[in-house]
């Protein structure tokens, strides 16, 4: 079938998401049945606002360095379509003969393509709609892992690295801040720091973990007691005992989405060290926190080779499954090598719906029983999709006699 | 002169400062004037608790990758030592045969050196003190810049790339505070992640210029409206129009210097944010903050590698000086080339005195008339300390016919 393509990018950024457009552009170059080939400038607002690129006028070049660079190139959006944004879609896809539809994001993206194409349905317009999966979150359902994550993590994994190595040099309570509103895969990501025994994180909160706050305390004491330090991983995303998100009590702004904003803002990790500082048995213990922020899903430079070559392929695979006839749906990543450093990826695709708004949570197997950490299933799971971290150099401190 | 030899670190940690460390190790091991050689544990708090380690029984292979990790391999403290403490140092140097010290720090240590040498000078005992200048925020007066700094200037100017693609796909304002409480020499390096014309970060605020508030507000507006977002660096220790600084006086916790805490809490971000929010001509806006945090010293992997040469430099040429004679000093360093891109440094020794406890700040010529941007003669300076960075690409956006 004949027709034009419409790409687009919608939600936060990740450092590999323009890879898949990338790997979508330079496949569909290859097909006659594609004939214009569209970018939506911010995701779904600029296909309302009628915001079309012309992807067939960026040289090779150009579009090589753009699959390197991380962030939306085509820009994005946080805009939840409402029905009648949905029908809109459709018609600005009628009046440029757009035929196929891609759209890459999480669980809201899957969300819009499952309700523009039963609009198109109904009104018996053929049109071919894939969502290409990407959140730095992890947390789609069906896939082995979402792009945008193992570059996410290696960046967090670095970072505590780096913290740890700080936190040993000057020791105290240090607690970072990671992305993540209702999963903890980021956070958990932070386990891959550890290189040897007494390697920070030393304790990990999720949000699949209610928190107390009081063992929280104790926890860090304990490590203290036993350290004379203590690196803590915490989730954006925590909860209380009652299943409130910490972070959202501290704050009332909001997002576009309506959601709590936690991101962007340094509130909840100055609440905890406050925290800890008025209710640790430890007076004049050093206490810092850091919030990782935005580097953890545009930091140049440091992506994840499997994430870069995944991300590609989603993107490249989108065009094979819209050339095999009337469907659509969602690319879903798998393992085929579970085990392993050098896993090999394939995909499949699955119905809108079964992506569209759901959250994969990070599973029971992969959280240790004490709630405070990860288990070793989960640094399998994960070692191989983020690739060699930098190694750290310790003395061996021989000590001099006195 | 035979004797023993202490090194050791103090101060916060930089990416590159066990360079310094084996640099020197590295050279003191070829000269049999050096017998034991000691590091101590944690700057001068190890010297007056004698933990000191045995340095020779380092092998090269664990020498080598610890050049290569970030932070003090030896610790470090934050310990400003008394009149008193400077005689307990030369007490121990005395019973432990020590001959040679020398501290990697910045000025508190350079004056560490002083007091300590002034004492040995006054009690007749031969003792050669070399200051190793290290610090990130390139404030040590007499050098061209301190190790620590290209390694943190490229983190700051990696983050601010990847930032400004964040915010050009999620358009906002956007306000990263960045490390150096007296000199904006780090926050000015954000400027390097500029490469083309509406590149951010589009205003930067250094500690040297006062900043109004009001002037603040306004100048995010005027961005705001020519590019529909702005991205502001902002340096921790900004001061307002009297002088004060904004950030102290949202907090009043204290670090063992007696320094109000800036780093390790997000607080000056957030009130920026909320002023922003506040005042801005602009509702609706999306604004958020990051504070960098302590990966500006720490993080892994992304070292400049002039700052690792000259790093590794200063260490190994403090024992050239120490053969010399019975000198002593702080090694300072210069740039023979000034033009290009491939520059060449050497070392001088220059006093202690020289260099114990002054600032160098940001001078005027690096500074915009305005005082919210910094010159080019400043990115003429930075650009060959900090080395390549990731090359952005763009796409060309050739738009479709509504």
């Amino acid at each position: 079938m004949k027709g034009n393509l419409v790409i687009g990018q919608s939600g936060g950024p990740t450092m590999v998401i323009n890879q898949s457009l990338v790997g979508l552009v330079k496949e569909a170059l290859k097909h006659e049945e594609f004939q214009g080939i569209y970018g939506a400038e911010n995701g779904i607002v600029g296909i309302l606002e009628e915001r079309f690129i012309d992807l067939r006028q960026e040289s090779d070049n150009t579009l090589e360095k753009v699959a390197f660079t991380p962030s939306s190139a085509l820009g994005t959006c946080r805009h939840k379509p409402t029905e009648g944004d949905c029908k809109k879609v459709f018609e600005v896809f009628e009046k440029h003969s757009v035929k196929y539809f891609f759209y890459i994001g999480g669980n809201d993206s899957a969300d819009t393509c499952h309700i523009v194409n039963e609009i198109a349905k109904k009104e018996g317009y053929e049109l071919r709609i894939f969502h290409i999966p990407k959140t730095i979150d992890n947390d789609l359902p069906l896939n082995d892992f979402c792009p945008g994550y193992p570059s996410a993590a290696k960046y967090v994994a670095e970072s505590f690295i780096g913290n740890d190595l700080d936190n040993r040099a000057l020791p105290g309570v240090k607690i970072d801040v990671v992305m993540g509103r209702h999963a903890g895969w980021l956070t958990a990501a932070a386990a891959l720091a550890r290189q040897k025994e007494d390697d920070g994180p030393h304790l990990i909160y999720l949000p699949e973990t209610p928190l107390s706050v009081t063992d929280f305390v104790r926890d860090i004491d304990n490590v203290y007691e036993q350290h004379g330090r203590c690196l803590v991983a915490v989730s954006e995303g925590i909860t209380n005992a009652n299943g409130k998100s910490i972070g959202e009590m501290l704050t009332s702004k909001k997002d576009s989405h309506g959601n709590v904003q936690l991101s962007g803002s340094g509130a909840l990790g100055d609440m905890l060290v406050n925290y800890v500082e008025m209710h640790s048995k430890h007076k004049n213990m050093r206490v810092r926190t850091d919030t990782l922020g935005y580097a953890q899903r545009s930091f140049p430079g440091t992506q994840s080779e499997v994430d870069s070559k995944v991300a590609y392929m989603v993107g490249k695979e989108a065009i094979l499954y819209a050339l095999k006839g009337d469907i659509d749906g969602s690319i879903a990543i798998s393992r085929l090598s579970k085990e392993g450093n050098d896993p090999v990826f394939e995909t499949d695709l699955v119905e809108l719906k079964e992506v569209a708004q759901k959250t994969r949570t990070v599973p029971k197997k992969f959280i240790s029983e004490s709630g405070n950490n990860v288990t070793w299933s989960f640094i399998e799971y994960a070692r191989p999709l983020v690739g060699e971290l930098p190694v750290k150099g310790y003395l061996e401190k021989t000590r001099v006699y006195r």
